[in-house]
């Protein structure tokens, strides 16, 4: 809606502006043969043969390249920077192709109006981005070139229409977008888990006469800390605007190295006041037509058919699966999980015995989404003891009224609760925790009945494009020991 | 796009969920007057006469509460715990206002299908978010429960409704939304503004055996810092991308205590490659579509009616004016700028001279924006020594090809450039900052030109709205000494 409305004013008042259309524009609205086209981007490919060169220029606005025809010209000499790599503008005329792999291709005939420049040159040899198959590890030593890869581009793209699907969805379903803080004074969950700030010199520049040197202080006045969660801060913000969510870095200071955990990741987390009165299955019936809803298109897309081509069918199939089948995700309590583990765990042989009251581990999560149900699986009513104080007691005193969304092959993609509301249950809960009288107080002036859950975005990316290590799905990963530019 | 896209496969193939409409939602769409209606939300205000009461239901959707009619029933005892800022549940039937304030109003008879179900009470005198005029400081003091009040309400609306705008605009430009690291090994642009990460205890789990303890270390091998701007980053991913942008945090830890500085703060910033040949007027040209679309029909809104009404008429047409001309805004070159400057001087007397290779003051920007354009001005080619390393140097090699974007009462709110492309003139300029390979390899191979800008979101919202201080244009503000929360 606001599209249109932009649009349709934008036309009545003000003057036009448009940069000149990339691949994906031309091919998408392809312009008439006849009139000459302009395109730039970077060499992908070049054949030379006698008369002709064939290359593929890419801009990174879609998967598919663009083949350029080169027809023997005056100055072939220019040939030679043409290069893999190399960046360059090319104009000639946008013609249906004959070959199979491309609707079009431009045909430069330099004899006549076409014409090639050599905009950035780029050495054959030298180049860290070559055309055979580079390493993972490679390409994450040159992570400031690795986006020129068609995987990483791909998974760039997946990111942004992702995220863009999410904004829809969220904007028609009445919530707002909004910016909670990074630096906090909470903690959070975990001891020791959150990234502190360094103290700074505490010189205030009033006091620069001063001469005896001031020892470095806290720049908030008291210790800060990059963000876990946004959790709290959004409850705070639900319990003005009903409504929101926000899309946000987090942070970790984990030393783990598995491919499931960085140390700098995007969060969704979204609160809101009000559900409908199904408690905890109605936040999966939310976060259910959430994803459903925002990937459905996107599992057609060129990218990502092209990142599952070495994904592995079987795993595809299940994703696919998750969003073809008509049926409900499936939905079992704790409980109900640690009896089907239990009962198979004789024939399995779990190295964590599974018992009520104990975390379900990650071979435990597998077991359930990948072999038992084979898909999406929301495991619900936590033991309150595993879970952090915010979470609502169940009236049976001893379960949560919460969910983790386990999947096939990426384990916990989401975890959501009700939210406790009543003040009298919270304060009890808080008892120990500094600093709490402001959370307190969103439960003792109106507090809401709300809910909420999150999920990490590289999860979610990892999990729709089959890219098994999530430091591939976000630009410049950073993990303990690593953090390069 | 995406959202007609995302609505036309989500009815065919996915049940539709979604939750009970906001208020905002009720009011675009009203039900007919016979059906019932239930609205959930906070009591902004009530007013208890003898046979009826009058109450004002506010979900934080939009501006405009619910004014609801209560009909004397049964259970008056139930009205005492109706009071400011109590959360509630209310059923009625949605019908025609006679009063002149809305068009509908929700009418509930108790003793018929009308029900009041008060969720969370709030004690009408220890509300800290009384009905009187509050100070700013004050509700500084309460952040958490400040977004209850209309302005700041208001404000955070806002902001969605910008982001949603900027988010279309640049996808119709064909960008793509991107992730750049906040941790960053960058110190950036000036020495010490950088907030630095503090040493974390080096114990690797592995590790756990070792019984001396080890010194704290950094968690990245290498000193970390909170970015203070995502356009190297950006530039990498531009040349692999073409059109990149980012709406991300913003880290300085500076001691400025101005209404226009904070310590975390959003910034919008965009990098393209292979701009329109036309230099810095080609960026002044995007930038000045990109803010005159996405807010015109901003301006339009009842949030921003009710943020100007105490923002001062005379600032106001300014505002306005700026997006109602149909000319283009203005432009002049720093050498320009300077000489207007210069002419003024002996008349205005300004604390800093007017001098051809210094900075503009404050005082400077606000008299061409404000006093000789009248509106948004764009200062373009300024002293190559007065801007950073990466801005192209322009063929007279003492100016660079840059803009600042000046806005009366706010000041600079944009700085743009075309960004130096040519790897030799780059590699001299950049002598002696350490790491610095991976920026110049991008110009090594297949450098492209390409330009870009960055705009603080909170001066941009400051803008728009009116809010003098940009401390109330974002959630919760973080500065020196300054972190509730």
């Amino acid at each position: 809606m606001i599209l249109r409305r932009l649009a349709s004013t934008a036309s009545a008042t003000v003057s036009k502006f448009s940069l000149s259309p990339t691949i994906r524009q031309l091919l998408a609205h392809p312009p008439q043969p006849e009139q000459t086209t302009t395109v730039s981007g970077w060499i992908k490919s070049i054949r030379k043969q006698k008369n002709v060169t064939f290359a593929v220029i890419t801009d990174g606005s879609s998967f598919q390249g663009l083949q350029v025809v080169l027809v023997k010209g005056k100055d072939d000499n220019l040939l030679r920077k043409v290069t893999n790599g190399a960046s360059v503008r090319i104009t000639g005329h946008l013609v249906s192709s004959p070959g199979s792999g491309q609707s079009h291709e431009l045909l430069v005939d330099q004899s006549a109006t076409g014409e090639v420049v050599v905009l950035g040159e780029c050495h054959p040899e030298t180049y860290p981005i070559q055309k055979q198959e580079l390493t993972t590890e490679y390409l994450r030593d040159n992570v400031h070139l690795r986006a020129r890869t068609s995987h990483i581009a791909a998974t760039l793209r997946l990111r942004d229409v992702l995220q863009r699907n999410i904004n829809s969805w969220f904007e028609t379903q009445g919530f707002y977008y909004t910016n909670t803080p990074i630096i906090t004074g909470n903690d959070a969950e975990g001891a020791g888990e959150a990234f502190r700030l360094a103290l700074v010199e505490s010189q205030h520049p009033a006091a620069t006469a001063q001469t005896t040197p001031i020892p470095p202080a806290e720049f908030f006045s008291r210790p800060a800390f990059l963000t876990v969660s946004h959790q709290l801060h959004l409850e705070a913000l639900a319990t003005a605007l009903s409504r929101v969510y926000t899309l946000s870095p987090c942070f970790r200071a984990e030393k783990s190295m598995t491919g499931r955990h960085l140390a700098e990741f995007w969060m969704l987390e979204a609160e809101w006041a009000f559900p409908s009165g199904n408690g905890v299955h109605g936040i999966s019936d939310l976060t259910e037509a959430l994803l459903k809803e925002t990937t459905q298109t996107v599992l057609d897309s060129e990218d990502v058919a092209f990142l599952w081509k070495d994904g592995g069918p079987q795993k595809r199939k299940v994703l696919f699966d998750a969003f073809n089948k008509q049926k409900p995700w499936a939905r079992m309590s704790y409980t109900e999980a640690i009896l089907e583990l239990a009962k198979i765990h004789p024939l399995v042989n779990f190295v964590h015995t599974p018992l009520w009251g104990q975390p379900l581990q990650s071979e435990h999560e597998r077991w359930l989404a990948e072999t038992l149900v084979g898909g999406p699986v929301f495991v619900t009513d936590y033991p309150a003891p595993l879970k952090p104080f915010y979470m609502r007691v169940n009236p049976d005193e001893k379960t949560v009224a919460c969910f983790d969304l386990l999947v096939p092959h990426v384990g916990e993609l989401i975890g959501g609760s009700v939210r406790e509301e009543r003040v009298e249950v919270l304060t009890k809960k808080m008892e120990g925790i500094p600093r709490s009288e402001w959370y307190l107080d969103l439960r003792k002036y109106g507090g809401a009945p709300h809910a909420g859950f999150g999920m990490g975005f590289e999860r979610f990316v990892s999990w729709i494009s089959g890219v098994d290590n999530i430091r591939e799905c976000i630009p410049m990963p950073r993990w303990t020991g690593r953090m390069l530019l």
